[in-house]
């Protein structure tokens, strides 16, 4: 079986060209295959193949939102094996590797995901690095909320983007005290307002059109990049300033992307880089499951 | 440029089959090419060439001991890009990738490395998986010494096995019981006694010719697998009970090895895998440098 590796702005995945959906991708066969030492290593798997044929296959029960059957497919699958509706940073690796691979000629095209269809296009790309904007979706703020995290107290805006968030804005946080700032310890949320729970953002006050933000994924830990995060985070520092839409630059740890949000849903730029491909042996992946 | 993906006890190697010595190892591309999200992320590098030509091309001062230029020499690197002089896990990934690719066609041979000759034995194999033995060299045993690790006080034996072990073995922990130690926090040595630090393993008393044990790596932390470390263990638990020599089979996180002791030197026997293989993009690996 086929295999790329890639990752946009560190956030890292597997691509798994799969056309006619023959894989079986048990949840304990990527769990392995994502693991970081008995696998290739990923933070998730994108599976490639058409809506429809993953349909057809019994993969999907049917088709999201606004995706047609002959739109390409992220069959996207978190690290543990669990199946994940979106993935922001994922998206632009696969519009990558699409145009990569000419499965799509042109620049913009929809990507399904079991969010619903996603309107992608591709800015530039070679072989190993793309430009690519992804739309996001609606952005909804839920009003103000707390959180207790690396040792202190942070007032913040709750921001679903598909997923629950709590951006903070510290209008008094330089980059360099975000940058010391202890992330290990989980922040502590307000239950009755994030029942779910909720990914932690914390960031700097938009200076020159920027932000520079570090995240608490929700049952992972800190990550070098969350997608959705960034788009919470520029809705949350455009907010701070008294702002519904603008563009804004995020700064995480694994790069940059820009973040646009308007009246008709947010859109996430950034960059992908695909840096390997090869073969995976189908007999150990097939002993995996 | 070629790669494999393999692990030995889930110690994770890239191999890089490097005929000619062309390969520019510059520490950043090494480390960036072993980041799990950046790259394709393992403990380390195993380059694959034959000793002598990596000597005519600068990367060997000279040959080691032992070790002849028609030798295939591991070049290993760390995962942080620096250079070091010997891997047990490595060693065995190292042969199984010599044998599945025609590079060598005995099942005993020697593989050089930095710290010398390195007789090996392919017991068996296939594409994905092989059982090889390992000469491990001497193991020097050099008295009593005390640690603070997980929350205790422990009593062990210092061990140089090329690189200094101390190894632990409590004779009242029971597997449970080594399996819910918190290893997160390094160990405090006895600086006079290990100037340089050392590896520490806590392992359970032999039991029907087995122990598990527990391995906190100098200057990496707790980790799946130490080849090194599962000989110290190996000597200690044949100390603790008055042998000099012996076999004992070793469970780590990361499976199970079996370690033969005797007067000239040490063997570790264990699992390789290899799982994945494939091209890591040209321009991509030059612009880490």
């Amino acid at each position: 079986m086929e295999f790329a590796k890639g990752h946009g702005t560190q956030n890292d995945f597997v691509v798994l060209p799969d056309p006619s959906a023959e894989l079986e991708l048990t949840r304990s066969a990527v769990a392995v295959l994502c693991d970081r030492r008995q696998g290739i290593g990923a933070d998730g798997i994108l599976r490639v193949a058409r809506a429809g044929v993953l349909r057809d296959a019994g993969v999907l029960d049917r088709l999201p939102t606004g995706v047609e059957p002959d739109d390409w497919f992220m069959d996207y699958r978190n690290g543990d094996g669990t199946i994940a509706e979106m993935c922001g940073n994922g998206v632009r690796v696969f519009a990558h590797y699409l145009r990569v691979h000419d499965l799509e000629h042109r620049d913009q095209f929809v990507v399904g995901s079991r969010a619903g269809a996603r309107a992608v296009t591709v800015h530039s790309f070679d072989d190993t690095d793309a430009d690519v904007t992804v739309a996001m979706g609606d952005v909804t703020l839920m009003g103000s909320s707390s959180v207790t995290i690396a040792g202190g107290a942070y007032e913040g805006v709750g921001i679903d983007v598909g997923n629950p968030h709590l951006a903070c804005v510290d209008g008094t946080l330089t980059r360099a005290a975000l940058g010391a700032l202890d992330l290990s310890v989980p922040p502590t949320l307000d239950a009755e307002f994030f029942p779910r729970g909720a990914n932690v953002e914390l960031l700097t006050r938009l200076d020159d059109g920027g932000v520079e933000m570090r995240v608490f994924e929700r049952g992972v830990g800190e990550t070098r990049s969350c997608g959705t995060g960034t788009v919470a985070a520029a809705a949350a520092a455009l907010s701070y300033e008294g702002l519904e839409t603008g563009e804004v630059s995020v700064g995480v740890l694994g790069g940059r992307v820009r973040v646009n949000i308007d009246h008709v849903g947010a859109t996430l730029r950034g960059p992908s880089v695909l840096l390997a491909r090869g073969e995976i042996d189908d007999r150990w992946f097939a002993a995996q499951n």
